[in-house]
């Protein structure tokens, strides 16, 4: 069985496969994902994936049955397992717990060939509005600590690989190390300046504007000052909010807009889809802060990061943790701006 | 003028080059190093250089001429500028300074196509003396927190690219985040324990020997318990020491012996030489806690990280910071062991 196991020098759960891999299986290329004909994600294949957790659909369709429009179902491979117990335990003197969690495949359109800037925006609105409905019902497990969505555009190394267009659910026993330096650091800075930070970007982004990519009614799109990778971009709610669950009808219209925009806006200024990644953060499950500090999560808000997957790190980035961002904020704001 | 800012969001400062990239430069391919007889780092070209910063060369023989078995040179294209001042300041709400610090190449040989583990211990020996010397050095300049010391065995996408065997070093005027990381937990565990975490590690390994790979007289080579890539490894002084300048001739020479068997120990394994780096972790140059709090340092404990790129992170990991080990450290140890 998989297991969760925390470095105890960075503070960060790393999950270890119980299926390890031989060395030279490193070596080997990487597996094509299938093609159209052999793809059980499209319509008519319902039968051929394990059975679905939550679809929105034609009215009057049975589930596992053609008539959806956007489909959730369990991954094939899952890393974390459903049921059990976390036995939280010590290992001499590390620490470890089971692998307990959620994993799911996110399928974006009955479609085999659509891409999601190419989907129209009635079929993005459903594609959040399955992020938004997944949230909301896994949130009520309370072994569950923080439920991750992301999206891979294009191959990833250990990710199932489809070449269907889907994104991913991860719900995880432990909050990620990189959501739980956010809300630290967001938290730390609530406490001095009795603001969220998040609200006090969004004041500082759209005062300065050249690093503003796109407005829209309730979001904003930007390149962070300090971002890791060149041509990241945010899409934050202009409105504070901890939960992304709790966005409404209307803001998920507006929000489908923007992202659908944004990914436009990459492939013109790549002059091809760029591998990309999008991730979802938002507010852990139970955050102690919602019940202890804060009755309303004053100090997290919600976004959306967007990274193109332009450059491999460097060994010294590796190591060292420090990024070197080739291309300034504000000059790839331009390019996405003027697209 | 490159310059440093800070991520508020993960306390993690990011290089931003004032140069900026354009898009499609990112869709390039990577630039060849050149062959053996444009190389400018071999011997016989001392004069084609940056003048040399340090060298170990035989009695008698100038600087910046043949006669030296290693040598350290001043990056051809620095990120860090050596002259100025730090010049903190606010950028609206942000944080910033200018990119102060040095960086450079150490040139491990003379000859061109020698690898580290092929080319004896008496020079691999000469190649960490000059780790030494060049941090002993600049560990007199105030404006510098960190000096970190890398290698790149293959290309790295934005490292000046050289075919001939070279690490690399980088002075920063900040403490990089994974440093940061390393030295914040370390500390808490210190406080806690009264105990270096460090120390505990070594003797949690050798109890339980599953992780071990290798122990000489001064070193324990081992797989740590949760670490973030297939077949990391770690070579660590059992004695305690916060900083790696502080060796003695006899551990050097130890330490040569040891890194050299864990390069090699991997080109077994892998049935060739893997892309690799390795990165030297030590402590701080004006550590507050020295002063402050434990005169000794007793809270960290300097280390040299072994990692293979075997493979990319995926969008999950990047955008969770929970990593998925695809080879637990137990076996990635027994293969190592038994070569």
């Amino acid at each position: 069985m998989n297991e969760l196991r925390k470095n105890l020098l960075h503070g960060r759960w790393i999950e270890v496969l119980s299926e390890s891999k031989r060395p030279l299986e490193y070596l080997l290329p990487p597996v094509k994902s299938s093609g159209e004909a052999a793809c059980v994600l499209c319509t008519g294949k319902e039968k051929e994936t394990p059975k679905e957790v939550a679809s929105i659909r034609r009215t009057g369709t049975m589930p596992n049955t053609p008539g959806w429009w956007v489909r959730a179902i369990p991954s094939f491979k899952p890393i974390f397992q459903v049921e059990g117990n976390l036995d939280r335990r010590a290992a001499g003197i590390y620490d470890k717990m089971n692998s307990v969690g959620a994993n799911e495949i996110l399928i974006e359109s009955p479609d085999h060939n659509i891409k999601p800037e190419d989907m129209g925006l009635e079929q993005m609105v459903k594609v959040i509005k399955l992020y938004r409905d997944r949230i909301t019902d896994l949130i009520r497990d309370l072994r569950l600590r923080y439920i991750f969505i992301f999206k891979n555009s294009w191959l990833d190394p250990w990710q199932e690989n489809f070449s269907h267009p889907v994104s991913f659910l991860m719900a995880t026993p432990i909050i990620p190390k990189k959501i739980k330096d956010e809300l630290d650091n967001a938290k730390q800075y609530y406490d001095y300046k009795e603001r969220c930070i998040f609200c006090d970007i969004i004041r500082e982004e759209l005062r300065v504007g050249e690093r503003v990519i796109l407005e829209t009614r309730n979001f904003l799109c930007f390149c962070p000052y300090a971002s890791s990778f060149p041509f990241e971009s945010w899409i934050i709610p202009k409105k504070h909010s901890c939960d992304f669950h709790a966005i409404s009808n209307e803001e998920v219209e507006d929000m489908g807009f923007a992202l659908m925009s944004m990914l436009q806006r990459l492939k013109v200024v790549f002059e091809m889809e760029p591998p990309f990644n999008y991730f979802l953060h938002t507010a852990p499950n139970r955050v102690p802060r919602r019940n202890q500090w804060h009755t309303l999560c004053d100090d997290y808000h919600w976004h959306l990061e967007i990274i193109p997957r332009l450059e491999r790190k460097s060994g010294f980035e590796w190591g060292s943790g420090l990024f070197i961002q080739t291309t300034s904020p504000e000059k790839a704001a331009k390019y996405l701006r003027e697209v």
